[in-house]
Order: C-alpha cells, then sequence, then structure tokens
C-alpha cells in the first residue's frame, strides 16, 4: 500500500463520515425521528416539539457538535452517570496521550524511520508506507536511540496520566457514594443460601438468625420468591391493564399492578397503585388474582433482602463470613432496584462457582474457535462452489461486476456480521454466570468482549498477517517479541486502514443509530403506529469501551513502529469524544450506574497495552541489533509493571469496599439531618419483586428520590472534597 | 539398576536406620542428653532425672515408639498446637493414600508392567527395575485399562480423603478457637500507617480516629516503637542483669525488666519484676536508663495495637477498610504475642508491596540459578583442577581409595550442602518479605522451600535424566506431558535410592538431632559448661512439611509407572508418623501457632501432585497409542481441577476469617461467665515491646493463662460439636 491509495482512503472515508454526519443533523430534526435521537431526553423531560415545517429541518447544522463540546463534567454525571464520564475520560486520556505520542513520534521518529536507508525511496505521493515504519531502519543503526527515547516518553507520559486519572476518578467515586441521596441500596444487603430448617420457612430462619447476631442494626427484611408461574400471570395482567389503558396516553400516570403481599404487608390482595380512577373498574377482573399471594409463600427462594439500620451496618453485614459454613449466608451489598437481575437471584448460591467456570470455559473455546466456522463460511464465498451449490445462480454470478462485488466485499460483510454476534453472546454467558445486577453483567461481558477483540483484532490479525499462520507461533515462548516485532510493522497498514474503515464507520453508524432509525421508519411508515414509545436504550458499554480499549492497543503498538497511524487515531478519538458525549445527552437512558467500576478494567488493558509495546520494541531493537536499546527497555518494563502494582495497591480497593470512614460520616450525616425515620418508611417497599414487569410504571407508587431534585443537577452532586 | 541392587541398597539403609534408631534409644536415656532429646518438656515442665547408673540406661528400648504411638491427638494437640496436629495428619492422610495406591499398583498394575513383553526377562533378583515398569508394557497394549483404572481408583480415593481430612482439620480449627482461653490477640489488631499530622503525636491522631468511628467499642492503644538504641541498651542491662542473678539456678524466677512506660502505664520507670528480692540490689545501677523512656516517646512509630472490647469488634475493625487511601490506617487482626515479629511491625506499610514483589523475584531467582553453582563447585571436584589447583595434596589423592571416595562422595556432600542452605535462604527471604509475625513467615518459607524442591528434586532431576539436559525442554507447551512421560519411568530407579536415602537417612538424623547434639557435647566436654539450657527449637515446619509434600508428588508420580517406588515410600511414612510424634512430644517447643494454616498449602500441593501425574499419565497413553485411556483421563484431569475448586469455596475462607457467628457467640459466652473486665485488665500489659529481649522470664509477670490448666488438656480444648 502507498501513500497515495492510504490518503484517497482516508479522504473517502472522511467524505462518507461527513456526510453522515450532516445527514444526522438534518434527521435529529425530524419530529418522526423523536423517539430515536432523544430517546433518554423522552423519557426523562418533556421535549419540545419542533415547529413541523420550518426551513431551519432541512439543513445540516453543527449546533450538537457546539453543544456536546460545551457540556460539562457535571452534566454527563446527572445525565448519564458516574460510567458515562468515566468512558468520556476513557476518551479524553486518549486523545493526551496520542497528542504526546502523535507530537514524538512525527518529529522524531517519523524522519529518522523515513531516511533509515533500508529501502530505495520514490516520489513521495507514490511512497510505499513501509517506508515510514521501522523496517525502513538499518540492522545496527545508531539511530534506535531516538526509538527509545519514544518509548520512554510514551511510556512515563502514558504512566503519570493513568495516575492522575486513576486518582481524579477514585475521588470522584467517593464524591459520587458521598453526594448521592439515601438510596434503598445503601441500607440493604442482598443473602443467599438461607439454611432450610425443617419446619421453618425461610423467612423465620432469615428473622431469628439476624435477630440473634445483628440485633441493634437489623431492620426488616424481604424474600425473594420463584418467579414461576405467579410471575408470568402477574405480568400477563400487567399487560392487559396495559391494553385497557392504552387510550389514555399520558405515559407517568399509567396504573401498576403490585401485589401487596410481597411488599412488606401481609394483605394477599393485589393493590392498583393508579391516579386515574376510570382505569379501575377495567382491573376489578384481575382480582381473581388475590389468591395466589399464598401460592407465592410456599415458593419462597433461599434468597432474601435485609435491611439495617445504617449503611455501616449493611456494608459490615455484606463484608463478613456469617457462618462458619461459607456455602450458608451468603452475602453481599444489594444493588439498586434498578440494576437488579431478578431473574439471577434465585440461582441457588452453590452453582454459581460452577457456572462462572463453565461460562469461563466457553467463552475461552468461543474466542478461539469463532474463525474457524467464519473462514469456512468466507470459503463457501468461493464462487465456483456457490455456483454448484445454487445453479440457478450460475447466469448472475458470471456478470463481471457481481462477481467483483461478491468476491470483494461479501468475505468482509459476513466477517462483520460474525463480529455482531460477539457481545450478544457474550452478554450471554455473562447471564448466564448469575450476576444479580445488569450492571455486574455488562461490566463483565466488557471484559469478555475486550479479551475477544483483543485477541481477534489484535493478535490473529498480526499473526496470520505475517509468515506462521499456524497456531504454532506461540509453541516457543522466548520468541514471541521477535515474531510480534516482524509481524507488527508490516500490519500497519492494515491497522491504519481498520483504523480508518472501523473506527469512523463505526462513529457514523453509532451517531446514525441505523437499527432503531430502520425500526421506526417501518413503525411509522409501513406499519403506521402513531405511538411515540422511546426506544429506551442503555449505553452499551460492553462494545464500546472494548472497542475504544482496542484502538488505543492499536496505537500504543504502532507509535514507535509505524508513526503515521497516530494522526487518524486522533481523529479518531477526537471525533467519538463528540459524538459520544452527544449520544449519553439524548439517545441513551442510564437506568442503573456501577460507580465507575470501568476505569480499573481501562487501567489494566492499558497497562497491557504498554508493555506489549514495550516487549515488541524488545523484539525490534533485538532484531536491529541494537543491544543498548534492548537493555534500556527491559527496566522500562519492569518500572510499568511496578507502577502498576503501585496503582492497585493505592486505587484498587477503594473501586471494591467503601471506607468505614465515610459511612460513618453519611451514616451521622443523615441521624442529624433527621433523614432517618423517612429512609426506613421507604426501605419497606424498596425491592418490590413482582411489581418489576412494569417497573417503569411502578416508579410513581415506590421511591422517586432521583426525580426530586431534577432541576439542579449540582445540588444531587456536590463534590465533597476529600483528603485521600 | 537391578533388583538386587536395589534390595541391597534398601538392607544397608534399613540396617543403618535400625541401627541410629536404637543408638538414639540409648543416648535419650543418658541425663547428659536431656536438653537435647527433652528439650520442650524442660522447657514446660520439670523432668524427673533418671538414676545416674542403672543397667538400663545402656540397652536399647522400644518404648518411645510405643509411647509415640499411643499418644492421642489431644495431647498432640495440647503439646504442640494446631500446627503439630495437621502435620501428623498429612503423615496420617499419606499412610492411607498410598496404602490403596500401593495393594492397587502391586496387585494389579505391577503384573501388567511385568508380563508386558516389550523387554526380556531374567532371573528375578538380577531383573533390571524397568521391566517392573510402564516402559515394559507394548504400544497398543489392551492392559493399559489396568493402568487408567488404578489412575481412577487412587485419584478417587485422594480426592474423598482429602475432602473428608479438609473438612476435619476447618471443624478442628473451629474447635481450637472456640476452645482456646481469651487471648489478648483476639481483642487486638495490629493498625500500621497511621498518618502524620503535624502537632500530633501518632498516639493522638489514632485516638481521635478510634474514639470518633469506633467509640462504643475502642478500649485502649499501645503504640510501637522504633527499636533502635533504647531497645539495644535494654536488651545489655538486661544481660547484666543475667549475668548478675547466674548465680540463682531456680529459671522460672528470673527477673525481668520492664519499662512500665510502654506498657499502659505513663511513669517512666523500670519496674523490675522478680520475686526474689536478693537481686534488686544488684539491679539498681540499671535504673539510670530510666531517662530512657522519654527518648522513646519521640520514635513512635506509625503503628499500635488497638485493643477493643469484643472480639467481633476487633475482627470487623480488622477486616475494613478504614479510609479512603487505602494506604492509610491499615489494620489486621494482631498476632499473639509470642508470635510477633517486632523487628518487622516497624517496617513502614508503603515499602511492603515492594518487598513482597523484591523477594519473589528473588526467590525465583535463586529457584533458578541455585544448579549453577553447585555444578560449578561440583566440576571442580575433577581430581585433576584439585590437584593442580593444590599441588601439595597431589600424592595424597593419586592413593585409589582416596579417589575413589572424592569422585563418588563429594558431589553430592556439596549437593547436600548446598541443599541446606536453602531454607535459611527461605526463611531470610521471608523475614525481609515483612511479615510481623513468626508463624506467617514460617509459612512464606514453607511455601518457597515447597516450590524449590518440587523444581529442583523433581522437575530438574527428571528433565536433566532424560535426553533433554537443556532448560529448552519447556519450549514447546504441548509437548511436555510427552517429555515427561519419557523421562519419568527411566528415572524411577533415582527416585527409589533417593527415599531410601533422603528420606530415611533424614528421618534417622531428625531423631538424632545430630547438630544439637553435637553442639551439646562440644558444650558439655570440651567447654565444661555444666548448665543446662534447653535448646528452645520450635518445629521447623518450613523444612520438614515440603519433604513430606515432594515424597508426596514422588508418590503419586511414581504409582502407576514404577509402583516398585511405593512400599518403599509407605515404610518412610509410617516411621515420619512415629519418630515426628516422638520429636513433637519431646523435643521442640510450640510458641507459636498458625492454627492450622499449613492445610491449605497440602491440600493445593496433592492436587498439584494428582493433575501432574494426570497429565504424565496422558503423555504416557500417548506414547503407548491407547486413545482409550488418554481420553477416560482429561475428564478424570477436569474433576480433579473442579473438586479443588470446589474445595476451595466450601473450606477456604474459614482459613482466611473467622465466622461472625462464633465470634459473637464466643464473646456473648465470655460476658455470661463475667471474665470482661478481667480480659480488660490483662489487655494493658498484653504487647509489652521492651520486654521482648526476655520474653521467656516475663511469662510470670504477664498473662498465663496458657500454663493455668496444665494438668488437663481436654479441659482447654473442649471439641464443639458444630454445624459446618
Amino acid at each position: 500500500m502507498d501513500l497515495n491509495a492510504l490518503l484517497t482512503s482516508a479522504g473517502i472515508n472522511i467524505g462518507v463520515s461527513v456526510a453522515l454526519i450532516s445527514l444526522y443533523s438534518i434527521l435529529r430534526k425530524q419530529p418522526s425521528n423523536l423517539n430515536v435521537y432523544f430517546g433518554r431526553r423522552i423519557a426523562s423531560e418533556r421535549v419540545r416539539r419542533l415547529d413541523p415545517l420550518c426551513f431551519d429541518r432541512f439543513v445540516p447544522s453543527p449546533s450538537w457538535i457546539v453543544k456536546a463540546w460545551e457540556t460539562s463534567e457535571e452534566e454527563i454525571m446527572f445525565v448519564g452517570g458516574m460510567d458515562a464520564v468515566v468512558f468520556l475520560r476513557i476518551l479524553v486520556f486518549s486523545i493526551r496521550i496520542f497528542s504526546i505520542a502523535a507530537i514524538i513520534c512525527l518529529f522524531l521518529v517519523l524522519p529518522v524511520n523515513y531516511y533509515g536507508q533500508e529501502m530505495p525511496h520514490k516520489q513521495i505521493p507514490s511512497e510505499s508506507l513501509e517506508v515510514f515504519t521501522i523496517g525502513n531502519v538499518k540492522e545496527g543503526s545508531k539511530w534506535l536511540w531516538a526509538h527509545c527515547l519514544a518509548l520512554y516518553i510514551i511510556s512515563f507520559a502514558a504512566c503519570i496520566l493513568l495516575y492522575f486519572e486513576y486518582k481524579s476518578i477514585s475521588k470522584m467515586r467517593l464524591g459520587h457514594i458521598i453526594g448521592s441521596p439515601p438510596k434503598p441500596s445503601h441500607f440493604a444487603i442482598l443473602v443467599r443460601a438461607i439454611p432450610w430448617l425443617s419446619g421453618e420457612s425461610y423467612s423465620d430462619t432469615l428473622t431469628k438468625f439476624f435477630t440473634n447476631y445483628y440485633a441493634s442494626s437489623y431492620l426488616s427484611h424481604q424474600m425473594v420468591y420463584r418467579s414461576g408461574t405467579v410471575q408470568k400471570l402477574m405480568s400477563d395482567a400487567e399487560k392487559m391493564i396495559k391494553m385497557l389503558t392504552a387510550d389514555y396516553p399520558d405515559h407517568a400516570h399509567k396504573p401498576c399492578l403490585i401485589p401487596s403481599g410481597c411488599c412488606g404487608g401481609s394483605v394477599n390482595e393485589f393493590k392498583i397503585l393508579s391516579r386515574e380512577e376510570t382505569v379501575k373498574e377495567n382491573v376489578k377482573e384481575t382480582a381473581g388474582f388475590a389468591d395466589l399471594g399464598v401460592a407465592s409463600r410456599d415458593k419462597e427462594c433461599p434468597a432474601a433482602f435485609v435491611f439495617f439500620k445504617t449503611r455501616y451496618a449493611a456494608f459490615l453485614a455484606a463484608q463478613v463470613l456469617q457462618s462458619s459454613n461459607p456455602m450458608l449466608w451468603v452475602t453481599e451489598l444489594a444493588p439498586e432496584k434498578n440494576d437488579l437481575l431478578w431473574s439471577n437471584i434465585s440461582i441457588p448460591y452453590k452453582q454459581l462457582w460452577l457456572r462462572k467456570i463453565a461460562t469461563l470455559l466457553a467463552a475461552i473455546v468461543f474466542m478461539f474457535v469463532f474463525l474457524i466456522p467464519v473462514t469456512l463460511v468466507q470459503g463457501l464465498t468461493q464462487l465456483e462452489q456457490l455456483a454448484q451449490a445454487l445453479p440457478f445462480l450460475r447466469g448472475f454470478l458470471s456478470k463481471k461486476f457481481i462477481n467483483q462485488l461478491v468476491t470483494g466485499y461479501l468475505p468482509s460483510v459476513i466477517l462483520m456480521l460474525f463480529l455482531y454476534t460477539v457481545p450478544p453472546t457474550m452478554m450471554l454467558f455473562s447471564t448466564v454466570e448469575g450476576s444479580v445486577s445488569h450492571s455486574g453483567r455488562k461490566k463483565s461481558a466488557c471484559l469478555k468482549v475486550l479479551y475477544f477483540n483483543i485477541w481477534n483484532v489484535f493478535f490473529v490479525n498480526v499473526l496470520s498477517g505475517s509468515i506462521l499462520k499456524q497456531l504454532n507461533a506461540f509453541s516457543s515462548v522466548r520468541d514471541i517479541p521477535a515474531i510480534l516485532a516482524r509481524a507488527v510493522p508490516t500490519q500497519a497498514s492494515f491497522f491504519m486502514t481498520y483504523v480508518l474503515t472501523s473506527g469512523w464507520a463505526s462513529l457514523s453508524c453509532e451517531l446514525m443509530q441505523i437499527f432503531p432509525l430502520f425500526c421506526n421508519v417501518v413503525k411509522k411508515f409501513i406499519l403506521r403506529i402513531k405511538e411515540d414509545s422511546p426506544c429506551n436504550l442503555t449505553f452499551p458499554y460492553h462494545t464500546e469501551v472494548p472497542r475504544v480499549l482496542v484502538f488505543g492497543l492499536l496505537g500504543f503498538t504502532c507509535s514507535i513502529m509505524a508513526p503515521l497511524i497516530l494522526p487518524f487515531l486522533l481523529i479518531y478519538f477526537i471525533l467519538a469524544n463528540l459524538i459520544y458525549r452527544n449520544q449519553i445527552l439524548h439517545v441513551y437512558e442510564s437506568k442503573y450506574d456501577s460507580g465507575g467500576q470501568y476505569w480499573p478494567v481501562v487501567h489494566n488493558a492499558t497497562i497491557f497495552s504498554l508493555v506489549l509495546t514495550q516487549i515488541i520494541a524488545l523484539g525490534v531493537f533485538g532484531i536491529k541489533r541494537s543491544p543498548v536499546a534492548s537493555g534500556f527497555t527491559i527496566p522500562l518494563v519492569i518500572l510499568t509493571l511496578l507502577f502498576n502494582e503501585y496503582c492497585r495497591q493505592r486505587f484498587k480497593p477503594t473501586f471494591k469496599q467503601i471506607a468505614a470512614q465515610i459511612l460513618i460520616e453519611m451514616d451521622r450525616h443523615d441521624e442529624i439531618c433527621g433523614r432517618m425515620e423517612d429512609i426506613y418508611r421507604q426501605l419497606h417497599s424498596a425491592y418490590c419483586q413482582f411489581a418489576l414487569t412494569s417497573q417503569d410504571f411502578c416508579k410513581a407508587g415506590n421511591m422517586n428520590e432521583g426525580d426530586r431534585n431534577i432541576q439542579d443537577p449540582e445540588a444531587i452532586n456536590p463534590r465533597v472534597k476529600l483528603e485521600t
């Protein structure tokens, strides 16, 4: 590939991106697309409907870019939660580090590479891209110190930036915890594996245990019921009501069916929490389900939510081993109500370790055998075989244009389609794994997708692109640096096009929301449904975090080998920053939040990228016979690993536990404010299992502290200053 | 090596062992050796001096064997602590599993091997040992199912035994915790990295913190002081007093010097805790040190012992993250007073992670480069070189007998001498690592020695004995099973002689206590010192546990390959059981106890041995072209690993934490008995730093609940029945 081709490709991609972004800026102004592009805002606030006939609607405008740019971190925090802020921090970190890398590498490393006198030079435009890589530097060249120096600067800059990011994010997390209003999840723990004593219900056993050992802090509890027939009938009834009330277009006031027997009370009836009395008549038929309350009693799971009087007591109960048999009375902090994955709570605790091992193995197998079906199907796209399999296509396929199209695009389309199945598959694995919260499941899926991407995007490409196509590549551990060192520079041009196509294109697709847009069009113009139900999407961290991190990996590994990739990457990150900001502000709802748990993942992935870069550099310096540069790289690897260990010691625990100091202070603050009684009252109805299917409508009936201070984001998130 | 040679070697070793054991049974009756062979009993009880002139003294008798055999587990627990019981359980477990293995392998596998028709048979006595190994079975033989079946039986038996042992030991640990009398360590935590606030002493900062956050449970604290000049002077003063009072031969009543300023009080004076007023005059000179109390104030470390009102409160405070900066206010449960390693407490907490990494790396490097100097020195023993280096020896070395002796024995002697340096080196590493307790340091050293032994005894021998002498052996991961499978059967005869010589000989040496005996002889008959100071040895778990586990590893890996090793191993374990019982009863003192923390190490090592055996079997079945047997072995590996994971889930947490239930019950029990006030009083003087150098003498002045119920071991350790 020569420079000309690269620039052409870049030009085409820039053109496509600009066109799509302009298209977006028109589409977003169409009232019919409101629920595609403003899903979050429809769900949380009433959006002003635009004037239907206005010239402005058909002119692309950059106003949304300005808006996205100007949005402050506090606003993002309020709108998208801590996770959204952390995600944007990844982008900001990437922009910073790759700006530094770009400056160093373009002004120091690139000239050294270009004047390296290993390959013959041509005219600049038709110069091969290989000339710009480290492959052009002569063996034993004295100029390799430039690469080594650049590696040092990049590594140190990355570590310093990582340190300050980790520090600031753990501080932010702390502030987030301190500043958040009292939530039921702060006072609740999830108890699993309650032992079965004959003659007693789980509820009685639990009451006895906690009144005995936690007499001073135990408040109440709520059993989890098996989600079986009862819940199914409940959700059917729910749907019926929904249909019956479909004529009332005001979403916020929909009724909600709650069996009060399982919400702290003891009456075996359902109550309709509705503000409109008009619905009541339609619903009276559903009173027939009342008897089911009794049935649900028999279906108690050995799991329950236990509420405590203080946050600190709940936290202690969640931390400590309760019984001398570690498989009984297993406690953990309860997730927030919206974050709960009810279906997984009733999984017997004893199964969990088996499920974890099974899904881990399944994910590893999936990772390694993924390419086999893909290559097989891609092999099928050989036209001869296709023509043989489907003889009636023979005439059609013999046309040259069709031939080119099919052989040129079909393999990559098939690969793309297969790749799209990866995040849902990993999500499925994470569901089977048994996580009890949506956010935990998403984080687990994120890790799986990350490993998958690093393996299949980076290593498989690097190794299959090089001479060694077999898995044998890894048979000899000591040769890895040399193999990678030979492979990475030759693959640099592929990675550049990967950034151009997959990176930039994915951003445009993300912005356009192609799939929801398509659904919307089908619904509105083909099915003719007029109702504007918002899409209610949550931010897909499990696909986007790995994507960004893999681009980071490409950036680091290519930086000193083939610095030409850096400008393209930088454009990607800047664009991503703007686009994701916009999407967080307008499209995605934040129903649940992990509280910044993605940052340790990002930190580790970045350290991995750095160390991999250094190891590859070691290999390159070895190949180029520069013992001095190799010698200087080894301490760099050690220093980076030590830095990582230090960060693990210094920051990681705050992402796993909350400090006693903080919790006690929060409890005291609430007590001084006299809010405790208020909180206790809310706890009773906090974790209401059977309203699950209609949780969006139930919000009005249950706690709604999330909406309380909606006007003032900063009042809800006061940045508390802490000495850390 | 043929059968004849093996039997001769076994005969010689049996003869030597019997001779040494008989010698021991005479030596132990000599009054002059009392302090060598009855060190523990001298230290803890008054031993009846034997009649000096009695014929019986010079006749070997097996009475000690009977005594050792009859000792119950409760007695061992009382005398040697939980760790001694766990150690003997390793031996009992080994006897059980290798009895099963011996029966299966000698009656099922050995005939199959012998009649395998691969090698030519000779007369039984001069039959090569190789004939008895799996090497004699033909390729593709249908009889390999016998090996596979034996492997299954051994693996399942081992897992079942391991499960019940783990269960019973965790129950015993629980009983030990519940049954132990109230100890200061139950109520104390060790706080490190107390932040430095200008204008305040560490003590004030700590008081503020704990009275603020642990107001209801905080009792008092005691700072740790830098061990510098003060302590040195203190110990000098101590020695002086010891010298001055040397004329008073009654050990138990020696005086003890305690600066009361650091023992909870505030008076800057030293008190002499002595029951004999006669000593006082001699000591009055030491009052000059009184001013040093003030100096010690300025030398506070950022570390302290904090005492709580209940065990549960102390445990919670040790478990929880205290501050939002995880590098400050680091808490852990305090070790018992005798277990404390004072020198390591003042290490700044921030250094610990670095020290851990450094010692880990040092240990790994030591493990790999250990053989290099050994081979070099062994190379020097080539007589020509020696003669060249030291020309005056030339005549001496040219004699044939000397020549044989030097070339035959010197290399192995050098190897042995180098091997003796391993445990002290590992102990040194563990000290540098920064463990705050003797037991923790010993366990850490035990792990290091274990890895070292597994590597240097098993792998280095197996791999250097086979064709592949280079480290390249491990370049290809997939070939490992095949390489091991080829190497292990050929090395079986070496391992047999290793068991005979190193195993049996080490037991005889252990029994004879050669080094202390030698010291004693030198002291009594050359230096003419008459005083009988006991040796005060603690059981060397860090050398003995790895030794036994490595023999277990040899047993498992050789069992189906070369079953002839099993009888010798069985004899070793039975002998070891008797001898170590005797040593625990008579020789070693138990100053500190880890509470059975060695069992998880043993469990993991055994699982490792099992899986390694299965992998080697997989390789063997591969070489012998038996796909069925290979196919059946793979699920066995998976099942073993799953079993291990289950045990980790089920039992491991009880070795890391103590269940809340247990602690709360213990606290309640004490409260009901009205012992709390008593305990609180004792806490004040519990961790007295500067009495360290004379802790043995201080015992009388401090708590002595260990001696309280000395008559009735079962009263001290009531076996509490728990539902686990």
